[in-house]
């Protein structure tokens, strides 16, 4: 068989730029999820076991289990959902993404995200801020109240926004935010901003009652991650719309569960390749060390392996307050990026770089030939259930996955 | 007379480092500026004659007229204007700055911004947005409606909700724009959203009617200046508590009326030096060419004055795509105004220059050893009266202003 890589990845990226995400409303997970039940909690990640679950996914989904009003006490939840009666999937097989734990249960609200030039749907549930929260692996009475919160309240007023505004562009919303000094994943103040100044009007006009409209814009424009699930259900939107394409080497899927770091590949179909998750180089919160830190976790470098996060830190020079580092290193660190990467986006730029693209694609070769892995930035939660946050940093992918990617590549195409 | 210059200079901009402005309330001109009247009409820039006035300021004048109910038609407003009746005066002596244009009547409602450090007060009225509008020289009926609406729907309901929320502290706000890519100036698109984001939850709580709110959150939002005429505020409550500190050489006003340029210094107390203004080296709107700009005008260069605006142009390098050049142009501005400016802001930094202080506090003598004037980021306006913008640009503030104030600054010390 002969096959045309270049040609190949070419298609690949330029189905991940074509693609134009836009938030058109809320739902219940199990409304609108394809193959979404009542027994199927998704997971950020490869796939895993209860037996080999990290603290925080079990955290998240002990919290999941309350909400769903299928345990009262941790104690219940824990054990029917080691019972096996619950059925565990990743969020990216059920067309999402999660953040961290990336827990979604049938009953949450999750946006939907449609690339309006295929018509492809993905998934995320709505974002509750920093610190203690579910994704995290914190399950409080505090942290399911503003669950319930976001699903009965935020969710619905946010949806009659969206839809009476026709949904929001995020390819457009992200093209200004990485001008305003974000990265795309963990420094996301600017889009968050952007977000809420567009739905704003929207939720004052159409709120039952003053008092909702008050809360709802104001925990949005509080929250410098309110748009952090949208923008990871809208990269997700850009990755798959360049999956599965014939002979290509295009990393189309990157996820961690807080065991094992996977990746996908858009020439080898949906097969995972995975390797143990490394821990994450980080800024600690005040009190807590690495010895706290859960090894790396969450769907959200999605957001790299779309082009942006880790790989435009060049644009993001005041991110290394939040995760370490100099403004000097968050150029080099995309300035590496272009080394492994098999183009340069069309919409998304650097100014800082005389406006060059964001490096887009990674390319399995280019990893294995530099000895280079994706640089990621992201979160890191407590191990063990039910603490949350305790800092962020950076983190490179484990070679591992990237080499077995490359040599089911050779086997399947006979190179 | 023994004076020591660089202590007095350090102490001016320490007050203007000190000083925290935070936006109060909205009200009308006359019932809040010390000495406003029903015949006083404030412009930008120093003093001027009407036989001399700008056409842009002649524009927003006779807009002014027709607003104030002291004309019917534009013919009418311009004989009253030129028979004397009207008392002609600068923002800048009246605790005031405008942009553009800067015309400021009696009925118009203005801004409050206090510098909490010290109790003194300074006002600025409310944006307009972009393209068609008075503060550039229009006067249509659709520029004159829009002023209606600011000044009865617009102006209560900011003024209701920085009421209850107890005001915005501007220093803040700008810190974080200056992350984000703003230069505070003619860039302060992420600052506009921070202020819309910040007021949108108390509009929609107090509005009479939802619509209401929807109308004011939804102008705010898009408006990417909304923000520019408190900010111009807060900076002359910057600079003025670092005014009149005997023996110092720091500039504390700059500002342009569309014929001259002029500057007052701290040690030399409220005298006008000033120079003819000079053309804005400018990208221009669709159908306009340098023919059409009227020369350099409005109060906003308060924004370098205080050490942001052009002089912070390092840490917005998108900027250049509205106003010109290239990022690197961007950089080597900021790094020229070191040379000329007496310290760096403490609050104020620039990510991308290892979190450096913004250049602050303009020294006379700088300005004249090195050859080199301040350098402002700005609009640019149509030269006839009723157009309005027509581009925007870069440009550099007249030598001779300089070499005379450091002239009477040695003759009144006798240096």
């Amino acid at each position: 068989m002969t096959i045309n890589i270049d040609q190949a990845n070419q298609k690949a990226i330029d189905a991940f730029m074509d693609a134009r995400p836009v938030v058109v409303g809320v739902a219940k997970a199990k409304d609108v999820i394809p193959g979404m039940h009542d027994k199927l909690f998704l997971h950020a990640g490869p796939p895993v076991t209860w037996a080999r679950m990290a603290g925080p996914v079990r955290g998240a989904m002990i919290g999941a289990m309350i909400l769903e009003g299928l345990a009262k006490t941790a104690e219940e939840a824990e054990k029917r959902l080691a019972s096996g009666e619950i059925e565990f999937a990743p969020c990216h097989q059920y067309d999402s993404t999660g953040p961290m734990a990336g827990v979604m249960s049938p009953s949450m609200m999750v946006y939907i995200v449609e690339n309006i030039t295929t018509g492809y749907k993905a998934f995320s549930g709505l974002n509750e801020g920093r610190g203690k929260v579910l994704r995290m692996g914190a399950y409080s009475e505090e942290v399911l109240n503003r669950m319930q919160w976001l699903n009965t309240v935020l969710g619905p007023a946010v949806d009659t926004a969206l839809k009476e505004m026709g949904g929001i562009d995020l390819r457009t919303l992200l093209a200004k935010a990485l001008h305003m000094g974000d990265d795309g994943h963990n420094r996301l103040d600017a889009a968050s901003l952007l977000y809420t100044n567009l739905l704003a009007p929207y939720i004052a006009k159409n709120a039952k009652d003053p008092s909702v409209s008050f809360e709802v814009i104001k925990f949005l424009g509080e929250n410098a991650l309110s748009i952090l699930n949208p923008v990871m259900a809208g990269c997700k939107t850009m990755t798959m719309a360049g999956h599965n394409i014939e002979g290509s080497t295009i990393v189309t899927t990157m996820a961690r569960n807080g065991t094992d770091w996977g990746i996908r590949v858009s020439g080898l179909g949906d097969q995972w390749f995975t390797a143990p998750s490394p821990i994450v180089k980080a800024l600690y919160f005040a009190g807590f060390t690495e010895k706290d830190a859960n090894p790396d976790i969450g769907d959200s470098v999605i957001t790299e392996t779309a082009g942006i996060g880790g790989f435009a830190m060049a644009t993001a020079p005041a991110l290394v307050t939040f995760i370490g580092g100099t403004p000097r290193d968050a150029i080099n660190t995309t300035l590496d990026m272009y080394q492994i990467t098999f183009g340069e986006h069309k919409h998304f730029t650097i100014p800082f770089l005389d406006f060059r693209g964001t490096p887009t694609g990674v390319d399995l070769r280019k990893v294995v030939e530099t000895n280079m892995t994706p640089r990621v930035n992201t979160g890191v939660a407590h191990k063990d259930p039910g603490v949350g946050q305790v800092g962020a940093g950076v983190v490179s992918a484990p070679m591992k996955v990237f080499e077995d990617a490359l040599v089911a590549f050779a086997e399947k195409y006979g190179i």
